[in-house]
């Protein structure tokens, strides 16, 4: 399993309180413990040529991580597009935290991807709703957060294929936190907590979800169905011109 | 729409605390609101022949409402497997707060339909997560109740089939408090709110939650399926007799 | 309730097998079979100013009835884009037939919209798999087209909200012909039948499904959720100036 | 991963065309090709004591795999009640074919779990309408079986968790042939082929789709939920002795 980690990298270069937790950047932080897991991860991150998201890096990952949050317009469309073809094709993607609002998991999406959000250093308790779903593997009934930002419904995503984590917040807020959706042959985990100030992705909980996540989106062994004209797909699969 | 709402109607005759709450029963208070909304509505009781749900009555029943506690072991298989059979066959059932472990809920779930609980005294907030949904109609972003039981996950139902509401409590919970099943023709509503103690069901957004759910829950207007022998099912279609 | 049919209109006017079938447009006899049913309609075409979905037009519609095929690319994302803020914010939007592959149910569904398809004349059975949805009203087991245009699995849109009908095909294939799906506040419903040569919608069925799905999807009477900074949203809320 | 296969085990033994197709048994057919796909399998049949499914049995079992068809009745409502329990605490359950009207099935969905059916030697196309479902994994757009018995919609069940086959017969019928269920903590995938008359379990890509569907039917790795009075469940956690 080869895993793609994208991180938009521009609070970690300006923002010292966000330097201090992570040193490495939040990508750094989530290569290291992906790969403690034995999984095979590289990182890009926005600034480099193509976002780090060319077509040779796409053609190699098999679920694709993404955090962005204060430059979601810097990505480009075109490798949006590039981005949104490999998901279609069966390429796994992952979605933390603000990136709720990449242009890729609005695209997606179909809707605005928006919520209610505060800065509270509240406490969050994540409760699993669905009990024998893979992705909830080693969790207990509730991952507790000493400190989150507050993500809060109305969450404007479409509903669901599966509603896995429920979120409580100290300040009178809930929201759907973990979620997967089926877009074409790819597979979409979107994992809400991930507050660039706070030290989450160093909790074990939260790293076991995200490689429960990372597992659940492993492409499937299928060929990319057939579209169009019938006749001249049968044709084709007969060997024979179509006409 | 004809509606019947049923009560075990326990609590209002032994808890002095309750009585005062309900004075005409939880079935009175809420038969006052339904026909204030312009329904027509009768009550039944457990205590009643047949616990009030007799052919006759069922016959003449669009939406039954149920509110059972102490005694759902009291209700015979009887009358919770013909009031099965009504659901089935399209009647509308809207099952309210602790009437989740009746039996008739628990056949049409095929689960435990257990959960977690608690009596302190505790805040809810009950938010909208479905806006678009009918049963939401006319209400904010929010349900605030002074006092209500907790009810927190997880609980073991079947994923419903539109999740329309989730309960928040001041005390670190969160529960799925309304949502929709299918069964056969007919249509489930479950929605958390009621403990006996407390005057919920005074409150106007809960009525509200309670009357919209009524209308979703109203009979299609299709025949029942016909099920078995294709070939003696069309034979009977076209006035034959079947082999 | 106000409908507005919008329709590309070009088959018609070049292809004289349409336009024996359609002599007023595809909009002209749906526009006529719902205002028999009582509905206020207005139709609109693509080649009008800004495609007839002005400002003024969507203000003014509670659900958008959608028919298009050989110029989806014509209509401006401008005009795309705005009726996908209306979608979002409550209207509801049927799409009819090809407008699977329109600009606004691409955008909404965020997948490929591809499928199957064959021009064959042959026999399809739009089966009833969801008995007790609304949509389905007045509807037998089936509906059967002694011809339609054949499109098949797999389709390529996101796993429906509700699945209601599932297409036969003479020729082998099956397809998910009548879906739901809720995107912000507002509510679509695909309906496959609808080819351009075919009478079909002259068929009665045909009709009522049209007209089922144009009520189911009409607007929540919900404010928008607000979305953003919870705090200034309680400030404003509480008439105060948010900071 | 331990399965176990319970099979009816009666047509075999009375039925000559039966018994040619599967001389040993149903059961013995798919324990050959579940032991080549390396999978550690035990069988056992209704006409053994406690039909063989005994405590013993059903705590060393992952998931179990029935097929029945004659002698639901038989089956008593003890070992049901035992293989319910199991399932809610997690153990797999892969129904096959007929067994859609076994009690265990029925129990768990709460239906009547009728359908039409008619044995005509027709052809059936098993369409694949999830593509990423690693249960549809290795298998093409379709799988054709030149004979089964064809079920057809309305198939009573709850609208499934995920829907991942439709079945297309000649005779003009569709049907949901493949669909999962959540239960408890338990997964549940009911898979439509099988009839006792034709080789269908000698099909490879049916013996793809029965391994696929075991392996996704696996037991999470988590404690069963704690229901019940959260207070007591705190202080029983915390070591103390609830009151």
């Amino acid at each position: 399993m080869k895993v793609t980690v994208w991180n938009e990298y521009r609070h970690e270069k300006t923002d010292e309180a966000v330097a201090k937790v992570y040193p490495n950047g939040i990508h750094g932080q989530i290569e290291s413990f992906l790969k403690e897991a034995g999984l095979d991860v590289k990182t890009v991150t926005l600034d480099e040529p193509e976002h780090g998201l060319t077509e040779a890096v796409l053609a190699e990952t098999d679920v694709l991580v993404w955090w962005g949050h204060i430059a979601h317009n810097e990505v480009t469309d075109e490798v949006v597009n590039r981005v949104h073809e490999y998901v279609l094709k069966g390429m796994g993607l992952v979605v933390l935290h603000s990136a709720h609002m990449s242009k890729i998991f609005m695209k997606l999406m179909g809707t605005s991807c928006d919520l209610k959000w505060r800065e509270a250093e509240e406490k969050e308790r994540i409760w699993v709703v669905n009990p024998s779903h893979p992705i909830a593997d080693g969790i207990d009934e509730y991952i507790e957060l000493e400190k989150e930002e507050m993500y809060g419904e109305h969450f404007d995503v479409p509903t669901p294929d599966e509603l896995i984590f429920v979120g409580w917040y100290e300040g009178g807020n809930v929201f759907r936190s973990g979620m997967t959706y089926r877009r074409g042959n790819g597979k979409i985990f979107y994992f809400q907590p991930g507050h660039e100030t706070y030290p989450t992705y160093y909790n074990k909980d939260i790293q076991q979800v995200i490689i429960n996540g990372i597992d659940w989106c492993r492409p499937s062994k299928r060929a990319y169905p057939a579209y169009g004209n019938s006749q001249a797909l049968e044709e084709i699969k007969n060997g024979q011109q179509p006409v």
